[in-house]
């Protein structure tokens, strides 16, 4: 049996996780991410942990064969350094990699962390069968990972899979990075929110108006459970968002014609069924007839670890390089 | 010396060459595209026309490798049977690899014409040191071919390259593929030509109003000579599309990150300066920085035999493999 360390930072939490090459967890450890002036204080606490982890599992140190590390933000998986990143400010340009590999005595490798999600969909997912497939995670933002003739796509300068960032509506909505129109603006979670809260400020009834009347902050969590309770303000605001994830997910089936989408992230499980059933109609409308029947569209079944698994299969998928 | 036959079908005219593996053309012949029930004589032609080639070269049938034929629509490369076309009415179907293969008696391969183009570049043109490269046409149509890790993506059902149809407006203009808002109905020369007819018939003021008035069909190029001598409707027409195309590559360059952007297709040659840079100037603002930064976007130096050469090159590549 073969054994990696996978390890998966956010912007809330670091989850590593202990496991083996098939994908089995044998221990896990969670610690919240420090950013700014307390991220070496992090990073100790980071390492601590690991060598908790192997003591949690029984694993000794001699028997792992590296440690995968995911990371919001274009990663250069070569350098190894963190990328600017909203999400870690205070960690940027941090050399991950040769600290880590230093600190720990092991192989380490690094990569944006939806392209480890799609690695884990390769190795351990329901992307093992696949040649072309693209794993494409629905949560407060939008990412994902292109895996084109069985290998990912990072391209010229580690950016390839920022799906969440083509343009869905020209000249459209403001997105976090700084454009207009992208397709985050328009299906994460976070436009799902900040759709049905406009939608609440400009008066329309919901159950969920005092959210935004009191000050709370409305997340696609509340939307979603107040949809699936038949709440019209909530369903409209999910029916849209998958109608522009099917616009998005159609160009990609037209540009890259893969046999297999995975879609993971909190939207797909806070969605109703309308939000499914909207992004599929409006995929068939605007792909390729060729293109939408070659194609499977699938939620991950590598559930919330689908982050640890994709930073663990990094180890695994270097090693058979 | 290797030699080869390259053939390039279009809506209206067949273009057969012969060429080296330095892609040098030794000897080339045109043939008017005939459809429906003349189909069988146009085959007829076109094979006459090889053992022409092969006589105006000065070749021997036993020096050539083989055959490559680039088709419109996605083209099986497998079984070589020529697909659904709206150019090409009465050859669906036709089992065109096997037929010209056992009348020539040579090994026959086909391909999408895009998807040829894309070869072409990556052995004669300027994709032959790119790992990462998208070609693109911009003529009547707009199609493309990717090559990713040194390798043309087909994907799952020879679809993959479709970026005329990625859909840049929700519930746009209509499109000839029967979609809405496909950035082929925005940006190509059949796009510029109707927005530019569109605008003569409510009444704006043009040195090409005459065309519309007087029902002779406008195209983009004559749209684009007016636009060179300054006419700011035709001007607004090429800017216009321009601006829809720079959006095109951007989402281009996030999803799929390449180090190179080629450019062919009449319209390229048809447009004045102020298009080119409209397209640069959306493709910069709806890119993220790293990718924009790290792509050229060049025009094609094949220029007018970007689609023999790359019907050539399918022989000289398939070879290779």
């Amino acid at each position: 049996m073969k054994y990696a360390i996978g390890i998966d930072i956010g912007g809330t939490k670091i989850s590593m996780v202990l496991g083996t090459s098939s994908g089995k967890i044998l221990a896990r450890r969670l610690i919240a991410t420090q950013t700014g002036s307390k991220t070496q204080q992090c990073l100790s606490e980071m390492v601590e942990n690991l060598a908790g982890l192997l003591k949690d599992s029984g694993i000794s140190k001699k028997q792992i064969l590296g440690i995968g590390v995911g990371l919001p933000g274009p990663v250069d998986t070569q350098k190894g350094v963190v990328p600017r990143s909203p999400h870690l400010g205070g960690w940027k340009g941090f050399p991950l990699q040769k600290w880590l590999s230093k600190k720990m005595g092991l192989p380490v490798f690094v990569a944006n962390d939806a392209n480890a999600a799609a690695i884990g969909e390769k190795i351990f997912g329901l992307g093992r069968r696949a040649k072309h497939f693209i794993y494409m995670t629905v949560s407060t933002g939008i990412g994902g990972g292109l895996v084109v003739n069985r290998e990912l796509v990072e391209g010229a300068s580690f950016v390839a899979g920022e799906v969440g960032h083509m343009t869905v509506v020209p000249k459209g909505d403001a997105c976090k990075c700084g454009k207009l129109g992208c397709l985050e603006a328009y299906a994460s979670g976070t436009a799902i929110a900040a759709f049905a809260a406009r939608e609440i400020k400009a008066g329309k009834a919901s159950r969920i108006s005092h959210f935004a009347t009191q000050g709370n902050k409305l997340t696609a969590r509340e939307v979603g459970l107040a949809a699936k309770k038949g709440d019209s303000l909530a369903l409209k605001a999910y029916e849209r968002a998958g109608f522009y994830l099917g616009i998005g997910i159609a160009n990609l089936l037209n540009i890259l014609n893969p046999e297999l989408i995975i879609l993971g992230g909190g939207v797909l499980k806070s969605a109703p069924r309308d939000f499914w059933r909207a992004m599929l109609q409006s995929a068939k409308r605007e792909a390729w007839p060729q293109a939408f029947q070659a194609v499977k569209i699938v939620r991950t079944k590598l559930g919330d670890l689908v982050g640890d698994l994709g930073a663990l299969a990094l180890v695994f998928e270097n090693e058979r390089l």
